[in-house]
């Protein structure tokens, strides 16, 4: 057997502590899978005294990182401290510069710095690996740069932010409002105290920039994923999704068009009986869609300890065995910078709900501008009237059509009289 | 970028044309992917004058798929042929002992001798991959041997097997019996007009004997899996399962017990909301539970040119970008010899329907062999009566016992004068 695989750990949250509990349960296990034995040998936290219910007697600790980073008794890097910029992404470098291999789950440091990092890495010959990154156990990353490698990927989906679809599940099976559901999220631990990165998108929006790298070969640009979290969406707008046939779910989109790659994130009405619809709780998937395999769903806990540090180790397991693949599955030089297409581009059905004043001609005023951009009404539902001087919903489904063309509309429609509140726009996923 | 791999394939069915599509329709994403350049240069099939779709011109054609095994100029085998012997094998042998690099998407070779194959490939420094031998498209050697492999896994089990799980999707959406579905599936070329390896459960047999060597780091053990298919499966068991809330699902169990690795293929009554229940028609889809990463499903298209074809180009790509793991995760020399539980010690749940002479004591005779047994009846369904004479059924499930307790109360009730068919068993899983 070889020798042993060093490995220094930065960060003992949540993840880090189930990580070192993965690898000391696992020790034999590990050694044998990988022909040689794997040991934390190094830590580094803020606070030494914090009980974390592990025995690091035997462990180096590090009150700097850096340090840590720069050990020459170290091989592998595990960075789990978080953050796009600061103390991660100094750590990162330093391993990386001091030729150590790096594995990370930092999702928004991938997703801003994800090129520059893997050229990085390649420069000093080591690997940078993130599985961890997206989706916490679904080994997602090394299915797009490994298992479909022999395909083009028509496009890629899913549900990557397990607190957005719990909150949406719950709204869904309690009726209750958004609010309310983020409040019992909180109290669960399923949502954080400031919720902003996940119900707003940009988690979602961190890991759809990296599977599109990875599925299109390109640079991570996160800046052009187009972004829109659950906030606005309504328990009204769920009970009409319903009775159309749909659920509302937040999905990140990646998906390759004449323009170039679309990257979105943002509420969707999908079939009820499209596998992605029925994911509920806290669970990820995703479905990626390649010219041979057609379309292949991981369904997996997405978050959490174990899962998150079964995605670590993969990565140090495949380290360990001697696997070096570039972190977005080509070498970083050899990305493709496309831009992302711009979201006016986008071409889909929609789903409106406005909220009327119960008069006539509310309705012909309404589809006269959807008339004048061309869109074409696919269904309407107008319900009974409510007591006098209560503003009415009215909802309706689009045919396929441009999003410019329907902001354009919306603005118009949103101007009339008649219309008392912001229109709600959902856009329709024919998944 | 470095040399070209070149590649013999052995087989020009459905597969070996979609590979070679695959492979010359991706030839310039192949090799950004790989880093050098992928080239079929050499083929062998029985009629060299079948017309195939493809131009073979710039191809060597070998009569003998042994000697294209030993040609110098091919570096890498793809075995397409099938069969656990003859041919097929003594190709793989002839190439593996001439330090090729081998693929082969025969899970009947595999299963039967995956180990010895394994060995040998390991004692040439060679690839022996197979991952287009389970699951058609899905990636799920890759997922337990990489991915996961950081979890002890607890269990692992699938719809290993599209052409049953068509016939048991369509049996339900029609009502209709088995037999006359089985006629529209080999019309429809879901299902071979000798249908026996899909239908009674061997081709699952197959599959789930390599995904446990994979999944426990053990010897294939083929012989250890208890099989039976779905010819005896009814209508009527499909409606009772509905109304019992369960769905009947042709599964692939392998699972670790204190009494060895047990592994399984047979008709399963699986809770209507499980995810699996809800996997349809000619789709595949393994669970694997893993100690850190919890339940990880995959689903995607199990067999056909395209998705099989994908699954030979992963591998393809693994071994021109220099990725040589074991076959079955480690070394074959270390592979444990754990003998397979023996079915009689299987503990789980049951459901049984006799058809019975409609009179009384019936039950109270039936019920008194199952308190012999020490089995415990969980639910009982006995239908109005009907026509005079004619044989009615009663639905019996049971909490859990031993197949052994189980086998030999149903010889009891099978022998009752009253029981008037053989009785009918489906194992409950709780998944």
């Amino acid at each position: 057997m070889s020798e042993t695989l060093k490995i220094g750990v930065a960060g003992l949250g949540t993840v880090g502590v189930g990580t070192l509990q993965l690898i000391e349960k696992h020790y034999e296990l590990i050694a044998q899978r990988c022909g040689r034995p794997v040991l934390v040998t190094a830590v580094s936290a803020r606070d030494r005294r914090k009980d974390r219910g592990l025995d690091l007697s035997a462990v180096r600790w590090f009150e700097d990182a850096t340090a840590m980073a720069a050990d020459p008794d170290i091989d592998v890097v595990i960075e789990l401290i978080g953050g796009a910029d600061g103390p991660a992404k100094e750590i990162v470098e330093a391993a990386l510069s001091n030729g150590k291999h790096v594995i990370t789950a930092n999702k928004a440091m991938i997703a801003h710095h994800g090129t520059e990092l893997a050229q990085r890495a390649e420069q000093a010959g080591v690997a940078l690996a993130c599985e961890a990154a997206v989706c916490g156990g679904i080994p997602i990353i090394k299915t797009l740069r490994e298992g479909l490698a022999g395909n083009a990927i028509n496009g890629i989906y899913g549900i990557l932010n397990g607190t957005s679809n719990f909150i949406l599940s719950s709204m869904r099976d309690t009726g209750r409002e958004f609010g309310e559901v983020l409040a019992e999220a909180q109290k669960l631990g399923y949502a954080e105290a400031d919720p902003g990165f996940d119900i707003d998108g940009v988690d979602a929006a961190h890991k759809l920039a990296i599977l599109t790298a990875l599925a299109y070969n390109c640079e991570v640009d996160f800046d052009g994923v187009h972004v829109e979290g659950i906030r606005d969406v309504t328990s009204l707008d769920i009970a009409f999704a319903d009775e159309l046939g749909y659920r509302i779910k937040l999905l990140g989109i990646a998906r390759l068009t004449n323009g170039g790659v679309e990257q979105r994130v943002h509420p969707c009405m999908v079939r009820k009986d499209a596998p992605i619809a029925n994911v509920e709780g806290v669970y990820n998937a995703v479905v990626a869609d390649g010219d041979f395999v057609g379309s292949l769903l991981t369904e997996g806990e997405g978050a959490g300890a174990g899962p998150t540090a079964s995605a670590v180790v993969a990565d140090l397991i495949d380290i360990a065995r001697g696997v070096r693949l570039p972190t977005f599955a080509v070498p970083a030089s050899v990305l493709d910078r496309r831009p992302s297409r711009a979201m006016a581009e986008h071409w889909g059905g929609y789903y409106l709900r406005l909220m009327c004043v119960d008069q006539s001609g509310v309705i012909a005023d309404i589809t006269a501008v959807l008339r004048d951009e061309d869109i074409s009404v696919e269904s309407m539902v107008q319900r009974g009237r409510g007591p006098a001087g209560e503003a009415v919903p009215i909802v309706i489904t689009t045919h396929e059509t441009t999003e410019a063309g329907m902001t354009r509309a919306l603005d118009r429609i949103a101007a009339l009289d008649t219309v008392l509140e912001s229109p709600r726009l959902i856009r329709i996923e024919p998944l």
